[in-house]
This record gives C-alpha cells, sequence and structure tokens, in this order.
C-alpha cells in the first residue's frame, strides 16, 4: 500500500452562498476524521487552519485525549488522534507528509460539485500498485474548497453519490466513504 | 429499491468497560446520519431514546431546521432532517416503518464486534430484488449495541474493516460506510 495522507482544510473554503470564508474547527472533525484514517490506514491527517487561535483550539482537544485523562480514558482514541497534526496552510502539510514519505504527494481534491474526475477503482488500484506516488487527499469544510484549491491540485476525484441527486453529506461521513471505497476490506 | 430505514438507537448500549448504559443524543449525529440517509434514498431514520427529555432535545434540534430560521438558512439540511423521527424504543420504530412500507421491516444490526454477518454485496443485491421485505439497520451509539438487542436482531451485517486491525470507527462515518456499500453508485 502506498503512503495515504488526508488533509481538512478550513480555508479557502466556500459558504452556502459561494462566498470564500475560513470555517471554525469542529473537535468532532478531529475525532471522526482520525478514526477514519486509522481504520483505513493513512499515515497522517493536516488539520490546515490558517488562523493560530484555532489551531491553538484544535491541539487542546488532542492533548486532552493524547495525554494523561483522556489517554487512560479511551487509547483508541489516542491511536487514532496521534495521526492529526495541525498545520497553517496547505504547503506545510504537504512539507510534513513529503518528510514522512520521502517524496512530494499527488494531491487529490474532492468536491461533491464534480461531474467528472478519477474513479475510485482507478485511484484504488493505482494506491496499491508499487510506483504510484504518495497521495494527499484534500477535504473542504464548510460548503466544500473553493475553486482556487480544487484548480491546483494535481487530480480531482469523483462525487460520492447515491441512488438519487442529492449529496449532500457531512465533510466526516464523506471523509469515511472515500477512504472505504479507497482502501476497505 | 426496496424500502430500507435506519434506527440510532441510545439504549441499551454499551460503554467502553461492556457495561450497559444510555447514551445521550448528539446533535451531529442527527445531521450527519440524516443526510447520508437522504443520500442514500433511505425512507426514514428512527432516533431511539427511552428518556422523554432527550427526545425533546433532538426535537428542538430537528425544529431548528425544519422551521423558521434554519429552514431559510440551508433547505437542504431540512430536507435532510425531514427524515427524521423520535421514538421511545426500537418496537416503535418498527411499527413507524410498517407504517410507511406497508410491511414489518426485517431487522439488521451492524456492528465492528462481529467476525461472521450478511455481506455488503449480498445485502445490496436483496435489496435491489423484488421480494426482499423492507430492511431496517440498527446501529449502536457509545462503544455499540448490547448483546441482548443484537440476539433480537432478524441479521448481523459484516464489520466494516479497513486494511488492518483498527476498526474503531464514529457511528457517523460506519453509517455513511455502510449505507455507500449498500447503496452508493
Amino acid at each position: 500500500m502506498r503512503p495515504l495522507f488526508a488533509a481538512l482544510i478550513h480555508y479557502p473554503v466556500l459558504d452556502r452562498n459561494g462566498r470564500i470564508v475560513t470555517s471554525a474547527i469542529t473537535s468532532l472533525d478531529l475525532h471522526d476524521i482520525a478514526r477514519s484514517a486509522r481504520t483505513y490506514g493513512l499515515r497522517a491527517v493536516y488539520i490546515v487552519h490558517p488562523v493560530a487561535e484555532q489551531r491553538e483550539f484544535a491541539l487542546r482537544v488532542l492533548d486532552h485525549w493524547r495525554l494523561d485523562y483522556g489517554r487512560l480514558y479511551d487509547s483508541r482514541r489516542r491511536e487514532a488522534l496521534d495521526l492529526v497534526e495541525t498545520v497553517a496552510d496547505f504547503d506545510a502539510a504537504l512539507a510534513a507528509a513529503e518528510a514522512i514519505a520521502g517524496a512530494r504527494p499527488q494531491t487529490i481534491c474532492t468536491s461533491a460539485n464534480t461531474s467528472g474526475g478519477i474513479g475510485y477503482t482507478q485511484l484504488r488500484e493505482r494506491l496499491e500498485s508499487a510506483d504510484c506516488p504518495p497521495v494527499m487527499l484534500m477535504f473542504g469544510t464548510g460548503f466544500g474548497l473553493a475553486p482556487a484549491v480544487r484548480k491546483c491540485a494535481d487530480l480531482e476525484l469523483e462525487a460520492v453519490r447515491g441512488p438519487g441527486e442529492y449529496n449532500h453529506l457531512s465533510v466526516r461521513a464523506a471523509a469515511g466513504i472515500i477512504l472505504d471505497r479507497l482502501r476497505g476490506r
């Protein structure tokens, strides 16, 4: 299995009116995405937020579970949250992943609003082949990644779809589903 | 597609030490599971809680998004939360589903701790065949459904697994992944 990473991006993302905003970090995002990441063998998850106070909030949540009380309460949470790192921008996430994987990851953005993109079977097979570079999946909070971020990604991943047209999954559910499609047994 | 329902059960569930407890309703569970349910074409989601005050809390969350402010803020949330109903016990969920589907649903419990169970491909095919009864998926909060509940279910669903042994997904992620495996495109 090739190294797989994820970044949860809080800026620049869209609000419900399509304006570019910075979203707040949600503590349950950290837990849920960390647990999904650990389940599907990711190497690290980067919480990307430009505001220092928000990164400090995330660190307090992480420290609660990684140290002292939380560690004793539930070691499986610690095991998942150990994968999580906070960074100020996406370049810092890429640099950190490169330090782990030994090569700069290919970036693949996720979106509910794309009609094209690389398919799950194809990406799954690539991730299982020895010559695939490390991969960084990009998840947007709020109402999704801003167009400028999507354009910078090397590839876009096919949208997750159910049988109908409604596809407004939470980022917590979408991340779990995407990782399951790529790495589930 | 045959009618598919889900129940999110707060009692009897296990705590981290395997004791039987009643868990609290989490507002984000309602949102995330409702959005996944709408995406994958479920007919209804039942929030099962024996404590009236907890059901009233859930109703306040639902009403906030279904009426007035929340409705204007984001109609897609309302569309998802319209699927959600609160009930005092699992029998009431079954009766409500029967009233919608015209037949009592087959009950299928989900668990991270089972080594057997019906497979996803098999259940997916059954849900697509005309002679399948309606199906009710049972999700446990806390550390999972109590053994007594699991024993009462007609069937158990195979556990969700990634490439390794760690499989402590949040119920929000697990519900999304399971629905995607059964109904994803």
